[in-house]
């Protein structure tokens, strides 16, 4: 262990920056070379000083979740943000004093909303009109093309609207279990957006395709007819997304430091403090297999491959128990600290509220922020 | 709607205050109707400012789950704090700092812990020994009298740590289904901890013994050779609470405001701004149902019964997924605010960290204090 993971004294979500900067760096070249828009999705990281890891590798404009999350990128010099979530009304005083600031872009995901939109809008905002490709959440879909075309047609009067494309999340890709399904749901994304592209190709109007999932992104490599990305999850990937096939475990860049709290060997367990507030309770279950997450040792200032045979058997708020067999619990002492690879490192992130690299960097978080807001 | 209410436009977590505060009361009189020792669990809350309303109840010693919530509470006057989880000895600095300013008690749950403990301790403790009643977390086994013995002599040798009694979370009570599932839990709980009381109550010193779970300090009423109790989530309660069998319905204290940011009568759905990193992910399964949460509308200051045969359907990490009857879901209009009783009300507390009445006070929450602090 490296001197300053050794100094950490409660559960402290580690980030390994090489790891995390390598998979910034391969998802930017990778739209570079397909000459894609690249408008990465923060909302796993969250992070101000993550963000700027993207900035290296030449990021200008980005995609958040919430209002609260685009004033706080905003804050941190971020001048070009799509808010990819329904917009929400109730926020149209915050939405208005964003708009002036910076190039402000929203998402339509209701017939209702335009009209209600425009009414309390004081400054221009661009909007992607959702489209639902098959996660079947949010958005029109493709087929719905009246409804699109009385909203192009609503959108065309509005003052303060300006039509930017069609965005798209295509969640469905979660589903997938290997490379080969998650490029049957990129292919007939593809078909969608191609078909909206020929729909509206002949329209004076140029407009943007974008699509936004970690699983299409990190896999396909036909973007015809989408002209940017914006996938989030790939930042740190997890074992979700090695199972469904987009990343190998050691792309994994985060893991959680667990003080070692208590042995069990009768039964084979050790505690961790570590829970449900640290991990978050998303669960990765497989045919074989359910857990809260994957132990690996801390070594040298790294972690390796997962223990062999543990695994987080169940969490609760505090507490993490960890199954372990018989050869590796005897190398863990109390006292010990013992890294977790998250299930679903975008919960895992978002309750940490902070990161702390090898070399003891503490990196910020919106909800560290506040501290210093 | 009351005014404060209506003028949310994030998701935020309302606190019935009336509700809250009849919980409880409810509690402290049961135990001082039982002559019961009451050192509420405040892991559920973290709020100093609902702490408060357990002093007005005449509460003075208090149960956490982490030195970091102890530090909290004690820098908020509270100075009888229990920590239930085992020793992390990783955090020896801070309990010996906090000992130094309060009456500490923490718990012993691994045999390795007393002596690594006492060598690093500069001041007095108190210490309960973790008793594992069937939640096969934690803890010793009464059955397991050689070890709890050979504990109890070391304990008389070591310098900084004083013996209390025994304490136990039974946390199997949670996989109850009704009153009387509980009630037979609590009657074998009991039976476990009237034999210690058996065992050394001969001894020349007197012991406590706390047990602190929801479910059976709700329900049960005979509480003999038991001292103390320390349940938590009481103070809110939620829907597996009422699965359990610990509550009513409209005993629950908290929901989750949420604006309505989409509609989709075709398919009987309203999407909410509210998702799991404000509910978490923790699911409600039943033999009918399964979902993350049950709407509820808010209107003249209050809730009421949940929104017949609506429920979250899904969450991710910003999207709440309601299904809705047609009949309801007519009532509901985008921009509208919905309430959404939580199904485990610590993680929902945890997550929004902050709560607000229907006066439109602000409360705090450890997370939040960190701005002030």
């Amino acid at each position: 262990m490296s001197t300053s993971i050794e100094q950490i004294t409660s559960p402290t979500l580690l980030v390994d920056e090489q790891k995390c900067r390598a998979n910034i760096r391969r998802m930017a070249q990778k739209a570079r070379n397909k000459n894609l828009g690249f408008r990465p999705h923060f909302k796993t990281h969250q992070s101000a000083d993550i963000g700027e890891w993207f900035r290296d590798e030449g990021t200008t404009g980005i995609t958040v979740s919430s209002v609260k999350m685009a004033v706080y990128f905003a804050n941190h010099g971020w001048d070009d943000i799509t808010i990819a979530f329904p917009v929400n009304i109730r926020e149209l005083n915050t939405i208005n004093e964003l708009a002036k600031d910076i190039t402000l872009t929203l998402l339509l995901s209701d017939s209702d909303v335009p009209e209600a939109l425009n009414k309390g809008l004081e400054t221009n905002v661009y909007a992607f009109i959702e489209i639902d490709t098959g996660s079947n959440r949010t958005g029109f879909k493709v087929t719905d093309a009246d409804t699109i075309d009385n909203l192009l047609e609503e959108l065309e009067q509005l003052k303060y609207i300006t039509w930017k494309g069609f965005y798209s999340h295509p969640g469905h890709s979660y589903s997938a279990r290997s490379k080969e399904e998650i490029l049957k749901i990129h292919s007939d994304v593809t078909d969608q957006v191609t078909a909206l592209r020929n729909r509206y190709g002949s329209s004076a109007q140029p407009f943007t395709i974008c699509i936004g999932d970690t699983p299409c992104c990190s896999v396909a490599e036909d973007f015809s007819s989408i002209d940017q990305i914006s996938p989030g999850n790939f930042v740190f990937y997890d074992l979700v997304q090695v199972q469904i096939g987009s990343c190998n475990p050691k792309d994994i860049a985060v893991a959680l430091a667990c003080p070692v709290v208590a042995k069990y060997p009768f039964r084979n367990q050790i505690i961790v403090h570590g829970g449900a507030i640290h991990l978050s309770k998303d669960v990765f279950s497989s045919e074989t297999t359910s857990h809260f997450g994957l132990p690996v040792f801390l070594e040298n200032g790294k972690w390796d491959e997962p223990i062999p045979g543990a695994q987080i058997a169940s969490v609760s708020q505090e507490h993490g128990v960890i199954s372990c067999p018989d050869k590796e619990l005897n190398r863990i002492k109390y006292g010990d600290l013992i890294g977790i690879l998250p299930v679903h490192s975008c919960l895992t992130a978002d309750l940490m509220a902070g990161y702390e690299t090898f070399e003891g960097d503490k990196l910020n978080h919106i909800r560290t922020n506040r501290k210093n807001s």
